[in-house]
């Protein structure tokens, strides 16, 4: 166990990175041609499917007096502008000024490298030469039909830092969730409260560009929401990650008693065949300082539950993340009306101090890398 | 009468002070365990009953992550945040960190004093140990079970100040209460309009903690909506005291012609037989610099109004108090939009100024006490 | 055609005036006594009618406390403040304070010339001894029986910068208006796009307190929604005109085909009799740097529209109104999220250039003026 750090309020705070890709929505939500407004990272952005159906992202900004191209027409493989009528190119370059003779080279409009990936759009904020596609993690698990996946997001009133935070320490399930994804309840007297089924910060572990924390459960509190009713006691094997710059994987894999102690206690060969394998993967993204965008999903094997007893546990799942919501936008506000003062820390939350830690460095080499490319420009 | 001072608008703003017993609420808004959230004068409290019934106070904020503990739980004498379910026990010491063997003795909630007297919760926002139950009013009269009582509240967008300065000079009902608590229509030919039949601020005398306006009125002006219907004329004693840090306390009485002479035009002995006897007890509690909380009541005699009349009556002080809310949020508005301007000053203004003055001065014996206190420390 | 400009957007707010005559609103909005509130460039005022029914207009703050003389009562010719009852003269001086025996020279609200004029109430906001009446405009186009006007206003939340911008480049209405003013759409293959049937900011000329765009067009495009639907095609002569501090003038005249030519496509003499005649006049006037009320009307004339056709006319010019709020509220929600960066330019925007200058130089001007008053004053 490590010793409980102390944090000030503002070092809760991540930064918002520009060299990763973002989840900008689910492909579902961008069905034809757009424009469709995001905001990720205080960036406003407009996206568009071209002729070819790929999508496009620029800045949701027209270059001339600033309306948002969001409420602009796509024009083929462009986008004009339905105030003035300036048209841009996927590009960002300007393809037309209605009433010139020629375009105006100096109208640019920034574009971003976007792609669809695992039912995800994916943006990345930095300059798109190095946008780099083997950083999107795999999350082929939502693309498997042996699944039967629900999908959805929400928006919260706080800094994605507190949701990032949530994630990284999962023994609030057993409090914030007692009567939602914490059922059955576990009696305090018996399991050590705050590690409760879920694995908890305190077991965390740097994994690369992530943290990890997974545990083997056995016995009658090794139950959770992500299993289908039918699935015998056994070993509860559960791993978390979370990856940079918010994505959330969690797998719930129940197995015969006595798998946990023949694998040692260690992850479990992925082949080795469960009794039952739920999984959730969810991404936060941050809008602004104070809106933040959770996506989410949730996937039984559907061999293993049917339609009605998916949608049972969906509501539990929806009915979790409402608390979430709640309690943390008022964790935000009061955060906001202290500002300066000091946040006690305890064990749980390794979890999220060794992800504050490596969002840390990874910030400090962007900035490296932005004076690099500053000092070879000149 | 004193010459009329000037103001500036900053001026108006009355400092919050800390070594004052605030009213939290009534006692009948804390019935069962709680928690409760109230904030006070800048300071988020939450509040809550122990097994044996007494009322606690610690700021609203887990000392973990800053969860507001009145989304927790009451445990026994205890609270538990239930985001990740650190307790804390009444005098804001930590008894349980889940996960860890032991609680940690850094994570600890600020307590506060809290006293339940005259169907009032009251709350000292300084160190507990200079809370000094003295310094709490005498509002025994919300004690008789002689009296029929009204009380309730209601919530100003507007500096506690404003409401103070309201209270602190009723030569306004003439007018803004023209037709609530004015009734009936004082005719302004007769009587010099400001004095009407209330008394205004230019009447105004510094008392312990507070300011004191009293008068006697007679003949046909000496009406008031805290007198019952069947009050025959007479000569009307009017007293309001307005004490630190915003009680505000009335008594009406109705005492046969020739009373107000008798007693050399000053205050009754308390002994003296009257002939209705109407009290309102109110009082003002910061919020925020631009929230406060409005508590009220009033109370006729049981045996001059029945249910029926006294709920009439009711009627009119709410809507009353409803004509302050409105006049009050909007001369704040015009203030907020005129920073650095000087007010003029009026006779009816000695009331405040008075009050804000004593006001004053408490602040800096509290600046100096405080001071003293940290040399002491060193 | 003039060289775009680039922008900072900072540069697009322009100043607010005061030794201009706005329009406080249209003479329909201040029937009876009053009092009445308008806030015009963050001065709020008090408007009320006299007994002789002339109107008068005040700060609208009482000099006591501040509370808004709009919640006040008139008396003959002065205004009571419905708070502590002090009462004031049309010229801003205390009439009367209840309670004392004199009034307070003190006590003085700052008053406002104010005039009645082509329907609307007219507020000039510097020292009432400059107030010019020749400064206002002639918008006897109002006064005409012979037309059916319309007329309206709605507020904006933006700068009253962006709705001047938006008069005063026309091209706008191919786009933003393609459906509703921009009826029927013109082919861009055949039309330059920018220049549309409407005159665009291109043209625009710098005239006496104005800018002006005119323009001959004949042909298929030259349609609007201000041509009664009967007026057969010709030679289209449009003007608009945008006054300070934001009146916007706009005829619309058809006459026989050749008469561009015979006018050496300069603008006809006012005496020829044309096939349709519609003019718009619109006044913007800031409210606070992010809202501005906006003021339109819209007058065919009557022997050229029956009421049904009349009323047709009129709600496709509010439906444009509309798209305009909509387009202008998300630019500035888009500027204000950019502090700093740069609008790029383009010819089109030669109006509001123009028209910009001159109320930099109005406002130069106003400055040297409070300068010389204040050495004057010494």
């Amino acid at each position: 166990m490590t010793s409980p750090a102390t944090f000030q309020r503002d070092k809760l705070e991540l930064p918002f990175l520009k060299d990763v890709w973002y989840v900008a929505g689910w492909m579902s939500e961008f069905e034809g041609p757009g424009p469709f407004a995001r905001t990720i990272a205080d960036e406003p952005l407009v996206l568009y499917r071209k002729k070819d159906k790929t999508i496009s992202a620029l800045a949701d900004r027209c270059a001339h007096r600033w309306a948002p191209l969001s409420r602009g027409r796509t024009e083929g493989d462009d986008i004009r502008c339905m105030y003035h009528g300036v048209r841009f190119r996927s590009d960002g370059t300007c393809a037309e000024v209605p009433g010139q003779s020629q375009a105006a080279p100096t109208l640019r409009v920034r574009s971003y490298s976007v792609v669809e990936r695992h039912q995800l759009v994916w943006v990345w904020l930095g300059d798109p030469a190095r946008a780099d596609l083997h950083s999107i993690p795999d999350l082929s698990m939502l693309d498997q039909p042996s699944r039967r996946i629900y999908q959805g997001s929400l928006d919260y009133a706080a800094h994605y830092s507190l949701i990032c935070d949530n994630l990284l320490d999962l023994s609030h399930i057993g409090f914030l969730h007692e009567k939602t994804a914490g059922q059955p309840v576990v009696e305090l007297t018996d399991v050590p409260a705050g590690s409760c089924y879920m694995p908890g910060g305190s077991e965390a572990k740097l994994i690369d560009r992530g943290v990890r924390a997974e545990s083997w459960i056995s016995g009658p509190t090794a139950r959770s929401v992500a299993l289908p009713k039918r699935t015998p006691d056994g070993d509860l094997w559960t791993r978390t990650d979370f990856l940079v710059p918010g994505i959330f994987i969690s797998v719930d894999r129940m197995y015969p008693s006595g798998t946990a102690n023949r694998c040692g206690r260690l992850a479990p060969a992925p082949e080795l065949e469960s009794l039952s394998d739920t999984m959730s993967i969810q991404a936060v993204t941050p809008i602004s300082k104070r809106e933040s965008r959770y996506f989410y999903s949730f996937g039984p094997r559907a061999s293993e539950v049917d339609v009605s007893e998916g949608a049972a546990m969906w509501r539990i799942v929806l009915a979790t993340f409402a608390e979430d919501v709640k309690m943390i936008e008022a964790q935000q506000k009061v955060i906001d009306q202290h500002p300066g003062d000091q946040m006690g820390g305890i064990a749980a939350d390794r979890g999220f101090t060794l992800y504050r830690n490596l969002m840390k460095r990874l910030s400090s080499e962007e900035a490296a890398a932005a004076r690099d490319s500053a000092s070879i420009d000149q």
